[in-house]
């Protein structure tokens, strides 16, 4: 038996639900939401509502964006002639905070894993091939994670669009070996970009 | 600059601003809730909207509720002469967890905390006192923490509610069970031996 309202008890379930949230975080969190005015509680179901509905990827590089295309694909400054190829939308925050990557992206929205039936399949691999044939591409850097997956996925995308004649490079190894873009310091991560390798 | 949607952006602030969730934790979060299903992202901010509609205090006991008495209060078999005075909810769920105790609650909804800016009349004091001027109440437990602002919150209402004439206790301080002397405090063991018992 329950001793919490239902409604609460369903929020606390919710909560509980999030990555790395434990049952007794959630009930701090729960009553944390409790506590705050309507307006604000409002707000907070408000923006996962909206998160959730204009959140969608890029048209081009398939970056996460809420408008048609995502801010660098629509800046003019941007060198479009180099693609930066990561996993993740927070690979992409991560470069851009190092100011000095002046080209573009393609998100994959994750890694080639097999332990976690994740196959090319279910990445943007398609979309960033078909945006290399069609030209004007004259470099792609693979910048996946440098761990055991990040390394498959390169080598198989490498594969992939060689015949289309792009240069392709991967990432200097200044990057500390089983780590994750998202964590690396911003000078590591200029260095890596600087130092970068044919592949 | 963001290079995130807004949306996205105000949904990472929105988990930021909870207690314990810092800005790393915060993304994660968003981008979970972001690869939910429509219908499951939908249900998360449901259960915000929800859990601050509904739920309300019990008119009587002044614990968290979604009807307009709580599931204790309504219980016939609960003895309502025995009144047990926490500071929270939580307390309420801790004790009921034990299936030992018969009575009914009051729920204070925080301690008197000059420090923090709490005074007798933001806590549910005055509803108390009403409750046990009212008569019926044959005795009073007062079950706030055992800390200094739980102390002089117990003090401060078995003051209040002397006049009345209903026995009031206090918890009784000691070991806990499973523990071990040699792991106790110094305060808690001095206490322990002064409430000793006849064996």
């Amino acid at each position: 038996m329950s001793y919490f309202p239902s409604s609460l008890e369903n929020l606390i379930d919710k909560l509980a639900s999030l990555p790395g949230i434990g049952q007794k975080t959630a009930q701090r969190l729960a009553f944390h939401i409790l506590a705050l005015s309507d307006i604000e509680a409002e707000a907070f179901a408000g923006a996962i509502t909206d998160a959730k509905r204009q959140v969608h990827t890029c048209r081009v590089c398939q970056n996460l964006t809420d408008a048609e295309v995502c801010t660098v694909c629509e800046n003019p400054r941007r060198d479009t002639t180099t693609v930066c190829v990561v996993s993740d939308p927070k690979a992409v925050l991560a470069i851009e905070r190092g100011h000095e990557y002046h080209g573009v992206y393609h998100v994959l929205h994750g890694v080639i894993s097999p332990m976690n039936h994740i196959s090319p399949d279910d990445l943007k691999i398609r979309e960033l091939v078909a945006r290399v044939a069609e030209g004007g591409v004259s470099e792609v850097i693979l910048a996946t994670n440098p761990d055991t997956e990040g390394e498959a996925t390169a080598r198989y995308i490498s594969r992939l669009i060689a015949p289309f004649g792009a240069k392709v490079t991967r990432l200097a190894y200044g990057i500390p070996v089983g780590s994750s873009l998202e964590f690396t310091d911003d000078a590591t991560l200029m260095r890596a970009i600087a130092g970068r390798l044919d592949y």
